[in-house]
């Protein structure tokens, strides 16, 4: 069986290798803290484990990045020339076009770049959050780079599926970015915002599914998520305008008691979303 | 046992009948539709069902008005005169000062006026979405008029704790408005308003939990929602323009790359929301 080396036990990497060793690879785990080494020894999701990468990397065959976004540039420059001959590297950040491009210019001759997106994870940091069914149904997009082969593609997808992930895409970084941007950025900076709208810790007992829904992300990692927003700030900052105006467009319309373009309104967000549901 | 009058049998009235005859009561039903009615009393929610109120409001000792909220002035007016001598009025509009205002000069003497707000409901309209379980766990608000006697808050309290709501609160009809138009009517706004935010079909296949659950409640009903934030405007309009403000406070971070202020603010957001977790 292939030995797959996951760099980063968090809650993805430790996911990553809870699940690969149920599936049986071989499962060799990498991080500067020797205490999540430890944890996943003991839970049984690795082979072996090593604060310093050089002795291992070269046994990797898939090697999977799931580090800080802006620590994969860093890690690649001290890294790269001890990778496997034929290692397909994964990396999992949230945005792509930034971290596709520092990666590629340092990933050495013969090795390939397929960076991948499994659209899942937890509110809580850490591999003690970690689980080997995160990924059950979970979207999973694959991300080609300009060394990725078929070969590579067939990799991640196969991987997505074992994996137990739903809808498997493929986008390239730009339109991953746009998409991101919207779905997930956007809407983590429109629950931060509202759950930041003035004092409203003395509503907490009437809060009903709906103001619970809206600001369930409110509880956010600052370190990656201002990592993230910050790697795709000119997209980002398209979608938080292209919001706000809709939301003054909804408000234009309550100020002038336009009742019949209100309406209007709520028809078409009901069609649209009708289209979102499972 | 006492004989309850549902006036409307849309969703919620159709709970309330269906939940009332669960526990032991006399159900009266009132709708102009006689296939409401008829489905009703097909599934055993009723006692008696009636087109014109007149005939048997005077048996309804407690009456529950689940009409939509222009409608209820206009429904006493035809029929204040015909209420039981001592009737205990309740009614369940998602807001209450402009309402209960019409109301309670309208009520004739020796009845009273208690406004209730069971924060429960369905996406979809009309009593085939009705249940008798809408109300478990639901918080139930109390907004007594200037009719309200301590028997009619007891009596509001006991149905509460009948019907299987969760936490029960008092408060006034201006307190009520204020906290709907923020955390329900606000956050309606922002789904409705993102839902809208340009095209948005083509993602409708990488869409994950964040953007599902920020826009759930973008499924309205447009003619009572319209109704509902008219009659709120400018409690509501206060309140959009704080999250306006909230929204370009975290743009100005990201613009600006003010990476501690940001984190500041999902630090802020975080601890607030761990607060409303149930």
């Amino acid at each position: 069986m292939k030995t797959i080396g996951i760099v980063g036990l968090g809650v993805m990497g430790g996911s990553f290798s809870a699940r690969a060793k149920e599936l049986g690879y071989k499962v060799i785990g990498f991080d500067l803290d020797q205490n999540a080494l430890d944890f996943a020894m003991e839970k049984g999701w690795l082979d072996e484990g090593y604060t310093d990468p050089k002795e291992a990397l070269a046994k990797c065959e898939t090697l999977i990045l799931c580090l800080y976004p802006t620590l994969m540039e860093g890690w690649m420059k001290e890294n790269g020339e001890y990778l496997h001959q034929e290692a397909i590297i994964m990396e999992i950040a949230g945005v792509k076009s930034s971290i596709m491009d520092q990666l590629e210019t340092l990933i050495p001759e013969g090795r390939q770049l397929v960076s991948i997106h499994p659209m899942c994870g937890r509110e809580s940091r850490g591999i003690q959050f970690s689980s080997p069914r995160i990924f059950q149904n979970a979207n999973f997009i694959i991300i080609p780079s300009s060394q990725t082969t078929a070969k590579g593609i067939v990799e991640a997808s196969s991987l997505a599926k074992e994996l137990g992930c739903g809808k498997i895409s493929v986008l390239n970084a730009d339109e991953h970015d746009d998409m991101i941007a919207f779905l997930s950025q956007l809407t983590h900076v429109i629950a931060v915002s509202l759950m930041n709208t003035h004092d409203n810790d003395h509503l907490v007992e009437y809060s009903g599914d709906s103001f619970r829904d809206l600001t369930r992300i409110a509880k956010i990692n600052e370190d990656m998520w201002s990592e993230l927003f910050l790697l795709n700030k000119e997209k980002l900052l398209t979608e938080i305008d292209a919001f706000a105006d809709s939301l003054q467009n909804f408000r234009k319309t309550l100020e002038e008691e336009d009742v019949q373009t209100m309406k209007d309104m709520f028809i078409q967000s009901t069609q649209k979303r009708i289209k979102f549901d499972r």
